[in-house]
C-alpha cells in the first residue's frame, strides 16, 4: 500500500493548498452566490452546511479523488460485506448489521449474523418493556424506579450520551444513573439516593472481567445485600450485558437476563447492541427501534451516495484537509443543545480510540498526522468560556456546530435565542471584524486619540475561521441515530484515508498491565524496579492508603 | 516591549531545545537517581511532580531566566499591588484580595477594597447559613430543599465545578442545581423535579443583563408564579449575585439579598466572591472560608517562593516549553476523581479565555503560539476512551494528571485501584514498550511467524510522552482552593511570558452583536445582507420556529 503522501492526489493537493490557503471565505462567498446551495446537502434527515470551509470546487474534487485512490468505496463494501477488516484481531466490523431492518444477510466468517442479532434484540427490548411498565419487580414486590448502569468506555459513553440526549421524550418512567469510574465516590454518591427494593443494576462488560466495572458491580451487590436483600434476590436486581455466561451466573445473575453481543461489534460502536439496554429502558422499544432506523438511513446514504455528495465522506475529507494541510491538531465540536452535553466525550472515544494510531495496516509508520484531538462543550455555554480563543487565539481551530432545530422541552423564547447564537458564531468566526470596522465603531462610541489607537488591535477579529454546521430537525431517536452513524462512517473513511486500522486499540494495554502491578505494590507486594518518579508517587499513595486503613476507612 | 522571540533567553532556549529534543525521559531517569527529588515540590499542601517532562536542569534554568527577563516578578507585584494591569479596560486585578485573611490593604485606584470585601462576604455567608439551617423559608413557610443557581460562564463554571468537587463533604442539607444554557431544555428538566415552595433561585449576573441568565431567570419566575406564588413572594425565592441594584429590585428581589462584586474581579476569577454563594450553600461558611484559606496559601507561595521553586511559575514555563518549542497545540488535563469531572471545563475558561489572544499589550501581533486548547475527562474513564491516542497517536500531547489521594466517599478497595491507574498511566506514557519487548511478550504467548511480524508494530508504544502529576492530599475545600489558585497563577505567568492581557475578553463581543441581530431576524425583522450560508441557516431555523409556533408549542 502506498503511503498517503505518495498518492497521485497528494502532490496535487499540496500544490492546490498553497494556491488557495490565502483566499478568504468572505471572498469565496462574495464571488459565488450559489456557494451555500452547492456546498450543503441532506441525508437521513440531517443537513450539512460545509460551505464555511476553506476550500473550493477544485479542492473538493482533488479530495474526492484522493478518496477514490485510497479505495474508500472498496473498503466500505468490505466492511458491510463482513470481511475481517480489523486485521490485527482478524475480526469483521458489523455494527451496521445491528440496525438493518431489511432481509439482507450479514455474514461474519460465512455465518449470517442476523438471526442472532434479532433474537437478542427482541429479548432485550421485551425485558426493557417489562421493567418500564412495572411487570418486572424487585424482591419486595415493588416496581423498579431507578436503574443504575455500570460500565465503562464503550459500555458507558454511548448509552449515557444517548439517554441524556433523549431525555424529555415523553413520559419518564424510570430514573437512569450511570456509574463508570472505579473512583468509589461516583457509585457511593448514586447509591446514597436510592431505595434498594426499587433499584435495578445493569452490568455491562463483554468479558465480565473489566476491573472498574466488576469492582463497582461487587460494591453494588454488597450494598443490595446490606439493604435487606438475600443472595437469591440478586437476580431480581441485576442483569448483565455480557458474553461470559459462567461469570455472569456465578455473580448471581439469571442467564435468561444476560444480553450478549459479538466480537464483530467494537466497544465504541456498541450502543446499537444490547449495550444500548439503558436507552431502551429510557425511551422504550419503539424509541430504540427509531434510533436504529435513523442510523440505518445514514448507512444507506453512505452506501449509495456518490463520494462527492456523501455526507460522512465529505466530513472525513474536510477533517483531513485541516489536519494534514492546515496543521490543525484538534477539532472542536459544539452542540447547541444542553442535552448533547456528552456528545463531545462520546466522539472523543469514537474518533480518538479509532484513529489515534501511528502505524499503517502493514506496520510502517504513518507519514502524516492522524486523528486530531476532539473536544467541546455545548453552546451557548461555550461562548462564555473558550470561544474567546476560537475567535482571537493564535491557532485556527475548525469547529463542528451541531444545531438541533427543536428540543424536547421548550420554554417560550429560549429556542429562538439558542438558534440565533449558533448561526451567529459560525458567521462571526468566518467574517471577523477588521481594523477599519473596529475604528469606526469605537469612534462612533466616542473613543478617540490614544485610547482609540491603543484599543483597536485588541478588538480586531481576524476571521476566516472555518466550521461545519450540522442541522438536526430535532433530538428524536431517529435524528440521534443518524448523527451518530454519520460520525461513525466519517471515522471509518478517515481510517481508510490514513491507512490505519480503526478497529483495534492496542494502546490501552500497557497502562492496564502496569496498573495491575502497581495496585499489587500498593497492597504491599514487592515492588518492581521503577523510575524515581513512579517510586515517589507510589510512596505518596501508599502512605495515604495506610493512613486511611488506620482510620478504619477502608 | 521586546517580542518573546527577541529576548536573550529565547535564542538560548531554541538552541538547547535542539540539543535535547531527542533525549528520552528513560535516559534522564537512568542517569540521575535524584531526578524525582530534584524535580518535585510541595506548596499549600499540594505536591507537583514535574520530573516526567522533557527538560533538564539547563532547560529549567534557561526557562527561569526567561521568566526573569519577561519581568514575571514585577508583574506579579503589580497585580497584587492593585495596578491597572488589565490595561485595555483600565482595571486592577485583585481576585487575590477576596481570599486574604491578614490585615493587608489591597488598593484599587487608591482605595482599600478590604472593608467592602469583608462586608459582602460576611453577609453572603450569613445568608448561606440561614438557608442551610432552615431559618430562611419559602412563601409557604417551608425550609428550602433545592437551590437552582442560574448563571453562565464565570458565573457558572466555578461554583458548579466546586460544588461537584466538594460533594459528600459532610451532611448534604441542600440539593444544588446549575442552569446556564439558554436552551430551555436545561431549565425545564430541572424545574420538572422541584417543589416551588421549597426552591430558592440564585441569579448571578454582574450587570443583570446577560441574555441567557435573564431569559432563564424570567422563565424561573414564571414557573414560581404558575406554581402558587404571588408577586410579593418572589423575594423569598430569588436572590441575586449582581451589582445592578435597579434591575435586581425591578425583578422583585430584595436589595438586602443582592450580593455584589467589583470590576477588579474578572468573571473567570470570581468563584471567591459572592459568585461562590452556591459553594457556601453546599459546604457552609466554614467550608467556604477553608476554600479561601487554601487559595491564600497558594497566593503566598506564589508571592514568596523563588521562581525556580515556584509551583505556578514552573507549570507555566513547562506549558510554554511544549507549546512553543515542541509545537503542542493542546494540554490534556485528567483528574483521577469523578468529583473533578468539571475541572477541565473550568480550566478551559480560565486558561483559554485568559490567554487565547494574539496581540501583545501594545497591539502588535504575537510571534509564537499562545494558549493551547485545554481538554480532558476524569480517569479512569478516559483510559477507556481517548488514552489510545495519547499512547499511540501521531502527536505528543502533554498531560496534567491530578491525583487526590483521598476522596470524600470511599468504598472498600476502590481508591487503591484509582491511584494505581493514575500512576501507571504517567509511567506507561513515559516508558513506552519497544519492539524487542513486544516481540518477547508475543513469543511467550505463543505467537510466531507471520502473525508475530504482522502484530509487533501495532503493539509498540513509542513512549517519551511527558506529564505532570499534581498530588492533592484530599478533595477538601482547602485543597481545592490551592489547586484553583495554582492554575490561576500559572495562567497569569503565561500571560506575562507571552506578553498578552490575560484579563480582557474582547473576542466574545462580535458573536453577541451578531446573535442579537439574527434573533431579531428569526422574529421577522428585516434581515441584514448575509452570506449565503448564514442566510440558508436562518431560513432553516425560521421555518422550524414557525412550525413550532403553529403547533402552539411556544
Amino acid at each position: 500500500m502506498k503511503r498517503l503522501t505518495e498518492t497521485d492526489a497528494w502532490a496535487a493537493l499540496v500544490e492546490h493548498h498553497q494556491a488557495i490557503a490565502a483566499t478568504s471565505l468572505n471572498q469565496w462567498f462574495a464571488d459565488d452566490p450559489q456557494r451555500f446551495a452547492r456546498m450543503s446537502l441532506s441525508a437521513a434527515g440531517l443537513v450539512l452546511d460545509y460551505s464555511k470551509n476553506r476550500l473550493d470546487t477544485r479542492a473538493l474534487s482533488l479530495l474526492t479523488g484522493l478518496a477514490v485512490e485510497r479505495g474508500v468505496e472498496t473498503a466500505r463494501d468490505a466492511m458491510f460485506g463482513g470481511r475481517a477488516i480489523n486485521d490485527t484481531e482478524q475480526r469483521a466490523v458489523l455494527h451496521t448489521a445491528l440496525r438493518q431492518r431489511g432481509g439482507t444477510r450479514y455474514d461474519a466468517g460465512g455465518v449470517d449474523v442476523m438471526p442472532a442479532v434479532g433474537e437478542v434484540r427482541e429479548r432485550m427490548l421485551a425485558f426493557a418493556e417489562a421493567v418500564r411498565d412495572g411487570r418486572w419487580r424487585g424482591h419486595g414486590g415493588d416496581a423498579i424506579r431507578d436503574v443504575v448502569h455500570i460500565g465503562i468506555g464503550g459500555s458507558d459513553l454511548g448509552p449515557c450520551m444517548a439517554c441524556e440526549a433523549l431525555a424529555g421524550q415523553g413520559e419518564e418512567r424510570l430514573r437512569l444513573h450511570f456509574v463508570s469510574n472505579v473512583d468509589g465516590a461516583q457509585l457511593a454518591g448514586v447509591l446514597g439516593r436510592l431505595d434498594a427494593r426499587r433499584t435495578l443494576f445493569v452490568i455491562a462488560s463483554k468479558t465480565f472481567t473489566t476491573i472498574e466495572t466488576m469492582t463497582n458491580a461487587a460494591s453494588a451487590r454488597a450494598w443490595l445485600l446490606a439493604n435487606g436483600a438475600r443472595d437469591d434476590d440478586i437476580a431480581r436486581h441485576f442483569v448483565a450485558v455480557s458474553t461470559n455466561a459462567e461469570r455472569v451466573r456465578s455473580f448471581g445473575i439469571d442467564e435468561a437476563n444476560m444480553f450478549g453481543f459479538w466480537d464483530w461489534v467494537g466497544g465504541r460502536y456498541s450502543m446499537w447492541s444490547s449495550v444500548g439496554l439503558p436507552i431502551a429502558l429510557a425511551v422504550g422499544a419503539d424509541g430504540f427501534r427509531a434510533l436504529l432506523a435513523g442510523a440505518e438511513r445514514m448507512d444507506r446514504h453512505f452506501l449509495e451516495a456518490p463520494l462527492a455528495a456523501n455526507m460522512p465522506v465529505l466530513l472525513a475529507l474536510i477533517g483531513l484537509w485541516y489536519r494534514d494541510f492546515f496543521g490543525a491538531a484538534s477539532l472542536c465540536v459544539v452542540p447547541y443543545a444542553q442535552a448533547l452535553a456528552r456528545l463531545p466525550a462520546y466522539l472523543q472515544q469514537l474518533e480518538m480510540e479509532s484513529n489515534g494510531k501511528s502505524v499503517l495496516h502493514d506496520g510502517r509508520p504513518v507519514d502524516v498526522g492522524t486523528c486530531p484531538v476532539i473536544w467541546g462543550e455545548p453552546g451557548t455555554n461555550a461562548q462564555h468560556s473558550f470561544f474567546q480563543l476560537l475567535h482571537q487565539g493564535s491557532d485556527t481551530i475548525p469547529v463542528d456546530f451541531i444545531m438541533p432545530l427543536q428540543v424536547a422541552r421548550e420554554l417560550p423564547g429560549h429556542q429562538r435565542l439558542l438558534l440565533a447564537n449558533c448561526i451567529a458564531q459560525s458567521k462571526a468566526l468566518m467574517v471577523g471584524k477588521d481594523e477599519a470596522e473596529v475604528r469606526a465603531e469605537l469612534t462612533a462610541a466616542g473613543v478617540a486619540g490614544d485610547d482609540l489607537a491603543r484599543l483597536v488591535p485588541h478588538k480586531v477579529f481576524a476571521g476566516n475561521r472555518p466550521s461545519n454546521t450540522l442541522v438536526m430537525p430535532d433530538l428524536s431517536p431517529a435524528s440521534l441515530g443518524a448523527l451518530i452513524a454519520l460520525y461513525e462512517h466519517k471515522v471509518f473513511v478517515q481510517g481508510v484515508l490514513w491507512g490505519v486500522n480503526s478497529f483495534d486499540q492496542w494502546g490501552v494495554e500497557l497502562g492496564k498491565q502496569l496498573a495491575s502491578r502497581i495496585a499489587g505494590e500498593l497492597d504491599g507486594d514487592a515492588g518492581d524496579a521503577h523510575d524515581a518518579s513512579t517510586r515517589g508517587l507510589i510512596d505518596l499513595a501508599r502512605a495515604a492508603l495506610d493512613r486511611s486503613a488506620r482510620r478504619g476507612e477502608r
